[in-house]
């Protein structure tokens, strides 16, 4: 629970229940803290009293409600951290966050030992056994960082023959890194500062790392593509420099996937109108790729859980939402 | 030539020559005024000392460069309003418009006995033979609002099955019905309030009509589409207003192709992520279109001639622009 800025306190809470025949109750494995817990712990994001947090987690179906048919108890799932019901027709063209009976599952906070998950069958996607205890920080990954990571290499047209940059070195956009790399394209520029980061960078698939920003960044990015920009990039930030950087580091034609929450960003339409670049993104419907992803991981062909750098019981929550605001980790798994 | 604020004269001037090997000088048949000519009549833009206008034309090459290949002496040719090599990769990827070596067409005033045309192996399209009179003005509209309009409808994504909306009804979101129509889509809503561009926007191939905008535009497109929004519209007006009508009006996943050439357009960066639409537009390649558009006109499977609502003679340019200027007609051509 969030209690006020910087305040992370373990409680004892209510067992969540089933409360409509299509929501399932599962015991969480692990959980984690993302990049967006941080806005109200660190007070930028207003908070209306206690707040359970968290809303990405891997666990073991407790109990369904009658409706529900493609997971039972005792199935090990992944989940998106929005629920949807995967057969309206936003959720058949594939974008499951934006579902048109859309619920967020973080509402009871995933940080937790039980979390009631709404729309069970069109949210949870059941992995083909008990994973080994050293596949379920990638597991877990999938259900957001690594998915979002994934949408924005497909928003930003990653494939054979392209060269795509990423702006943003978090876990979202080492993630979407290895998803460049997975999507066959040819080169991927990670832009990065951070030693520590850029090590994985190049361990998921970076090509070439570019360690400057902003106008500086852009050049780069040309130089390093014959002036014409890159075919894609990924924005994994969120801020107004990190969008401009990556529109201004794209080719004419060429495509922007922008998965950070935008903050105060205001795109000036003139530059993006003569810009010619296409411009995708938005909350990830992890749901899209989540079969394709828990296959890549139970096949061992990918490993995005060592974004995890950092990982302590649920009881020490507290440390890891300071290790996290401190950058001492870039993404911090809580065992429960 | 525009000499000031609202002052068209037609003057005498030297005859266009060959400057480099890639050049090509054409004799004009047909010119036009398009809607962004209006900027600087209007005295919104400024003008640097008197000026020589317009963008669109086809005519026969009179003279062409040593280099150049493609089009010869007597043939009748459409071009861009951009110049491109057609070689580079930008414009390999089909976005000649922003092409490394791009030049504009109508520095040289295209609304003139001649004109010169850079690139011209990368910027003309010869038709299959001396046209009949009555294809002219839709060889004419190929060269820019039906190509436009035919991008916006591609960065759409119309096509079978899909309900595509149009913001604005000047020739160019017409030219985006027609298009839209081509590319097979099932249901197409025209956003107009003018009775005689609704006649014109049902006669190239919408379905409904929709007499209010803003909010209630919205609404009304949410409206018939159950809820969802449209799959995809084209922004044919390049202001806040109708950019933002353009992005609530399609679903989530869907997209928006926006062809206004964008005047104090701010986007705020929230609402965009969270639309989650594809948004794509810009200075429309229209020389990729060329080939095919041609081909569709010279068969008469379309004739998008009819959004040229007056004809003048070059002589009489300045009642071309006044009668545009006062919303008389929707698009003058010139004969030249």
């Amino acid at each position: 629970m969030l209690t006020g800025p910087g305040e992370i306190s373990v409680q004892e809470r209510d067992k969540p229940t089933i409360q409509t025949p299509r929501d399932a109750v599962i015991k969480v494995a692990a959980a984690c803290v993302c990049g967006s817990d941080l806005w109200p712990y660190r007070g930028i994001e207003p908070i209306d009293g206690p707040t359970p947090m968290g809303h990405e987690y891997v666990g073991v179906v407790e109990e369904i409600g009658s409706e529900v048919t493609t997971v039972k108890p005792g199935d090990f799932v992944v989940g998106s951290f929005m629920a949807s019901d995967n057969t309206c027709e936003i959720c058949q063209a594939g974008y499951q966050s934006r579902c048109a009976h859309v619920e967020y599952v973080g509402a009871g906070g995933a940080q937790a030992e039980y979390l009631r998950v709404p729309l069970a069958d069109g949210t949870l996607v059941a992995t083909p056994g008990q994973p080994a205890d050293d596949l379920i920080p990638s597991l877990l990954a999938a259900s957001d960082v690594l998915g979002t990571g994934w949408f924005g290499a497909v928003a930003a047209d990653a494939g054979p023959g392209k060269t795509i940059a990423v702006v943003g070195d978090g876990a979202v956009g080492l993630s979407a890194i290895l998803a460049a790399r997975e999507l066959g394209a040819e080169r991927i520029i990670a832009m990065s500062r951070h030693e520590s980061r850029q090590k994985l960078a190049l361990e998921f698939g970076a090509t070439d790392i570019v360690d400057v920003r902003g106008d500086e960044g852009v050049k780069a990015i040309k130089e390093l593509t014959d002036g014409y920009g890159a075919h894609g990039v990924v924005e994994a930030v969120g801020t107004q420099e990190s969008m401009m950087q990556a529109i201004r580091s794209t080719r004419p034609g060429g495509y922007v996937g922008y998965v950070g929450v935008s903050h105060d960003v205001e795109l000036p339409g003139e530059e993006l109108f003569f810009s010619g670049v296409h411009l995708h993104g938005g909350p990830a419907p992890v749901r899209r790729f989540l079969p394709d992803l828990i296959e890549r991981i139970w096949n061992r062909e990918i490993n995005p859980g060592v974004v995890f750098d950092l990982q302590v019981d649920l009881d020490e929550a507290a440390e890891a939402y300071r290790a996290m605001d401190e950058r001492r980790a870039v993404k911090a798994l809580l065992r429960v």
